[in-house]
């Protein structure tokens, strides 16, 4: 199927149904007696109990089971900053997943202000509704400070753009390894993109035990060293300095030569079969642009990968961060957590990776609607936290 | 049953369902087709539809259908100020109530803040994921700043402890004036209590043809007068200068009597026997006060009063919010009105009245679960927008 078959199919299903959620009452609601014991006067008891203690509201509200998935629409899949109603439809779509997946009952919600100060003004002051907070499609670099300004809440708070890519990355790149017996701390990777999910995978990857001297980011500049004169001050020039020790400099086929591992987080058609030919052998390509790979896995076969990853249903190997997110808010609100964790985030890459018992080159990751995925991961989140 | 019994049930009902409202998927998600339709590739027409022009949200996502229940806790119930965890089960239940009457979707939200320009900065800034806000228990004067700001963007928000309490009195007043055979612009009214709530009753009681001029609000210090020292700028000092021409003065026993109607918004056991003995013949008497009312309809009907009504469940004529503010938000929803109007308000409240087709002194309004409630008031506001 083509993504145009696949986008009309889409807008007939959302115009048929007008959105793809709804919510629904878990109580009676038909008599004078069911009114007094839902609303008032019964309610007021349990007003009173949530008030003297709110973390009643756990015990007594939808809030201890619900997550919101907020955005401002600046970076919304790979479309840019279409802004907060073409973000609407995404959001909409991950709190279907999360309830479909989890069983967590969430909320859309999109912002009218891309201002940095606006949004966390507005996510501190909805925090008392949520019992977590799953922020989606915040462009670079704003969705760093906005993330590490919340992270006081008493609730978990995760930019799934950044982390959950990084746990599904790291989960597919760690069976991926077993497929070709490389070592996690031996391999050359680079890694395409720079953006938000790029960083933070290039750090989950370092956390889990790869070599960050063996790691080199690229932009559409080329490779990122430490001391490149126009980096300033940015999430990039800090990532120099933990990665890239032999200070490689040049264009992505540049580094890309001698290379075990490319991840590209980055635009499509980017690379050919003599890309990967220039690779070291055992080639591992995850190509993540979104819906066009920057290679599609025929191609990079062709060149020698041996193991292909894309985002696409459609293709093996599917890296999606469906894969992460359900299981990672299902744990982290079943343990009571604060936030999430670097070893919340590790655990829960690794637990995914465990589902497939014997990896293959096109089989390193399960499929969204294996059922073992979210009590494997949420299971390896809350023990993460439990035992920290 | 007493009210205490009451919350025990209310307190046992939450702790077993963890609530009173739950998410669903409308659309199927069991397949890998399933996904590619509700979420990506396929969602990025959807969402690229919404960008192109976000009116499209309402046929395409569930925005069209929501409306968000937001409170700050300041003055929850008749329990004051007990802050967002303690509001939270109230605006739950209120989501489920738009539900089940009105089959509406939305989403409970307290906020960490009370501070007005916070709070109106909040909503504005999530006005883009809702068809309409219901503002709840926020407390006065705090309620009117915040609702006038709100008034500009573009959907419905209204401040339902205001409206939808005048609306439902004054549909209940309108047939309690059948039942004595008394005019609107000819009956003495004495609106006890000069928060939020009494001044929004005033008010849609005057501009539905009431005589101002007959009207007496008290405060805790008494009648309400033009001149008096310590009304400041506030509203009530406004509402001096459209009621009691009189200038009556001095405390609530002197100026009820000889008056026609009792409108109590105020607290528990104010009035006696002897109060209303000193009212006019066929006296009406509205004791809202809740659960508590200000005379028990025993006592009131013992003192001469025709028609009593409450704001409780287990007593006849109950004054409730839920006959308005269902009907009101399908209504505003449905026409596409980008706020609710007086005459909103005023169509609202004699379509609720006009289910009374022959109003008697124990029967001046349906209950909540009269099918026929939502429906009407519905179509009323939403012709009132249409013509205006």
């Amino acid at each position: 199927m083509t993504t145009d078959a696949t986008g009309a199919d889409s807008l007939a299903l959302h115009a048929k149904h007008r959105g793809k959620i709804e919510i629904s009452a878990k109580v009676p609601l038909a008599t004078r007696h069911d009114y007094s014991l839902a609303y008032s006067p019964g309610v007021a008891a349990v007003a009173l109990a949530c008030a003297a203690n709110p973390a009643e509201t756990n015990r007594l509200t939808v809030r201890g089971n619900s997550v919101a998935v907020i955005s401002d629409g600046s970076a919304v899949l790979g479309l840019g900053n279409i802004g907060p109603a073409g973000a609407l439809p995404v959001m909409e779509g991950k709190v279907a997943l999360f309830k479909a997946l989890a069983n967590i009952d969430g909320w859309p919600l999109v912002l009218a202000s891309q201002n940095v100060a606006q949004t966390i003004a507005t996510v501190r002051n909805l925090a008392p509704s949520f019992a977590g907070i799953n922020l989606e499609d915040f462009k670079a670099p704003e969705c760093f400070e906005i993330e590490a300004a919340l992270q006081d809440l008493g609730i978990p708070v995760m930019h799934d753009d950044q982390h959950g890519t990084a746990i599904v990355v790291l989960a597919g790149l760690t069976n991926a390894l077993r497929v070709v017996h490389k070592h996690k701390n031996e391999v050359r990777i680079v890694v395409n993109g720079a953006g938000a999910a790029a960083i933070a995978v290039t750090k989950l990857l370092i956390a889990d035990g790869f070599a960050g001297n063996k790691i080199v980011l690229c932009d559409t500049k080329g490779a990122i060293y430490n001391g490149r004169s126009d980096l300033g001050a940015s999430q990039k020039a800090e990532m120099a300095l933990i990665t890239n020790a032999d200070n490689l400099r040049g264009e992505i086929a540049e580094v890309l030569a001698g290379a075990d591992v490319f991840i590209g987080l980055s635009k499509a058609n980017l690379l050919t079969q003599a890309h990967i030919k220039s690779m070291a052998p055992k080639a591992i390509v995850f190509a993540l642009a979104n819906p066009v790979p920057e290679i599609y896995p025929v191609d990079a076969h062709a060149g020698g990968a041996v193991v292909v990853a894309t985002g696409r249903s459609d293709l093996p190997n599917q890296v999606n961060n469906s894969l992460a997110f359900p299981g990672v808010f299902r744990g982290a609100i079943d343990c009571g957590a604060t936030r999430i964790t670097t070893e919340m985030k590790i655990a829960a890459a690794h637990a995914l990776a465990a589902i497939i018992a014997n990896p293959t080159a096109d089989n390193i990751l399960p499929f969204v609607t294996e059922t073992r995925v979210v009590p494997a991961v949420a299971s390896a989140v809350a023990n993460a936290w439990t035992n920290k």
